[in-house]
């Protein structure tokens, strides 16, 4: 079963607002197993909306419209599917009441135009939500369908989880689940990661159990994700925990966590199991590993400061190691981590930085050369810091 | 002239990534007066790229590919372009130089299948920015044109605005120029400084010289974007500083700066003129502080540092005061500047912060209840902080 994705509005296009409305539908999508190959952006014109959802309703079993539903002359959603339907629109009493009702309950008058609102395509079956005074629309076209939802974030996704998703799972017959997990991992290239992999990932596309996926995601690593397909929640379960194992024996410690975790949970989580506390020096990174530290640990109960200062004399791993050991001893830690630069970058590789782990009874320091310009090094340089803390302490 | 957007990627339908790159080319494309009426977004597969391309390519006189020119199999843009340009890929010894260059300078095996990011269609001419191995390229199709450019966002603008922009404007024939400047204030709320403008703003709309546009940007502040169009460059910009004088005149010291301009590059620049150094305290912000304008100055010669440290026994006015003093005392700096939040949120109004800014001679101290969550709060809370710098400064 394939559905695409309509976005109205010239605002879209005109890069006024970022379309997420569009990336959301295809998350809930792909999770029910239904294919969603095209999205399109539109802007508010009769004849480009009209061309734009008779191809999509072509080439897939139903569209979803976003937008295009509010009260003013350039809100014509409703008008271009009651000419794809071949139909006349009709006020709907019940809309009307409903749109009345609203207002009366804010205390304000209603615009007249807002009951353009209520007009909608003959044969058009209203969606049961309608936390606004945008109706959502089921428009049957032959044995095909258009969902016509508001562009209001919270509005469309109340009508998609209350009635579209289940309605789509219904007509596409569909029994299977289907279930996916990221795994994180850091140090490897998008492509070096994939060669390691691709032996593995050729079987599996052979089983057809399971897909895996690569996303490159700047400093937040490169993404693994598994998704597997089965008649069962437990069967698509076994299957995702069954490759997790295989690539985690083959990329081992690369990997520093599952879903939602990041390298700074992943690395807090570790200091609290074992009762430690870190002071982090900073020069090069400038305040950003605090920033990122402490928006999970606002409190400062694990990450206890920082100090940011400009680079001491030492220039290398002995300098890293003096600035954790610095700050360690400043801020009354367990463990002090710093990273730094070269005073002169000219004398060294490009992007060359000097990391350092102070534990209570051992210092380890390392030198990375790091990727890109200034702004993207110093985001680098922190998850480096952070992933040599993580391998100490694993 | 209309150009389209075609965003390339199967992550993106499936909602893994945001496609944030069509929003800002859509800006872009829109800023120099070229109409994008479509955006689409299209999986890695051969067929529904080609279909997806030659359509919008059929429709536009130009179109502009965003993704899949990474070096793994399912990177596959630059054969689809060849299909439909009818050539064979050739190797380009140019790019498969600079790429084995990249990883040389970072000390890296290059994995094999990265020399397939330097086949290129035959005839396809490489577009001049290249700061990551993904190469851009300018294919022509008969008159029209077909650029494609990487999906990571900072290589992707790099290559718009030093090569696509400009070639786009320049096969446009468009004699006419579109100015525009953005006043950024802090402050007002979106509508209460669109009241404040309100007689301005239709006055404008009547003369059809100029237009104005706001842009609420978190903490950004709110835009005001003035834009006009005339035969020279000169008579935009006589439009334009018109407008400005009279927005000034009427929002006065809400306005911090124009363009490109920021609250840390104003207050950077204001310390500057005057020989001033400034260092932070900071317990609610935790580092943010430090790392916005250590982005700024990375040196830290003008912002010589920040502690960092859970906030101490008083929490009211007088705490912030005396967290700027130690942090000036303690890295020796002119100017110390803190912002806290009080130990029990409770006993206050939501989203209470105290700023304070103690100078050589005297110490400022404010009260302010700020809007959001604390990762929001946190962020208003620095620009708060800053602006209460500037305004100590003007």
């Amino acid at each position: 079963m394939r559905c695409e994705v309509v976005a109205v509005g010239t605002e879209l296009l005109l890069g006024q607002i970022v379309d997420t409305n569009s990336s959301w539908i295809g998350e809930q999508l792909a999770l029910i197993g239904i294919d969603s190959l095209h999205q399109v952006k539109v802007g508010d014109n009769f004849g480009r909306m009209e061309a734009t959802i008779r191809q999509a309703l072509e080439r897939s079993d139903a569209v979803i419209c976003c937008g295009g539903l509010g009260p003013t002359q350039d809100d014509i959603t409703r008008e271009v599917i009651a000419k794809i339907m071949g139909v006349e629109m009709v006020r709907d009493d019940a809309i009307a009441a409903h749109i009345r009702n609203i207002f009366e309950g804010r205390g304000r008058p209603m615009p007249e135009n807002n009951l353009r609102q209520a007009d909608v395509p003959d044969g058009a079956n209203t969606i049961e939500q309608m936390p606004g005074t945008a109706p959502g629309l089921m428009c049957p076209v032959g044995d095909k369908m258009i969902y016509a939802v508001p562009g209001v974030p919270h509005e469309m996704r109340e009508m998609m989880e209350g009635t579209v998703l289940q309605d789509l799972r219904r007509r596409s017959g569909e029994t299977s689940v289907i279930h996916s997990r990221v795994i994180r991992t850091w140090g490897y290239g998008e492509s070096a990661l994939a060669e390691t992999l691709a032996d593995h990932v050729n079987t599996l596309d052979e089983s057809g159990h399971a897909t895996i996926a690569f996303q490159a995601s700047g400093i937040e690593g490169i993404k693994v994700r598994v998704t597997a397909k089965a008649e069962s929640h437990d069967a698509a379960e076994a299957i995702i925990a069954a490759e997790v194992e295989l690539i985690r024996k083959a990329i081992g410690d690369h990997i520093f966590g599952y879903d939602d975790e990041t390298m700074e949970s992943v690395v807090l989580d570790a200091l609290r199991d074992r009762r430690l506390t870190v002071a982090a020096g900073e020069s090069l990174t400038g305040g950003i590993l605090a920033s990122r530290i402490t928006a999970l640990d606002p409190a400062m109960k694990v990450f206890k400061g920082a100090v940011v200062s400009p680079v001491g004399d030492l220039d290398d791993e002995d300098g890293a190691v003096a600035a954790a050991r610095a700050a360690r001893d400043a801020i009354g830690t367990d463990i002090g981590i710093a990273v730094i630069g070269p005073r002169d970058p000219e004398a060294h590789p490009p992007g060359t930085v000097f990391a350092a782990v102070a534990l209570p009874d051992s210092d380890h320091a390392k030198t990375v050369a790091l990727p890109g310009v200034l702004s993207r090094m110093r985001s680098y340089a922190v998850i480096t810091l952070l992933d040599l803390l993580r391998k100490r302490l694993a």
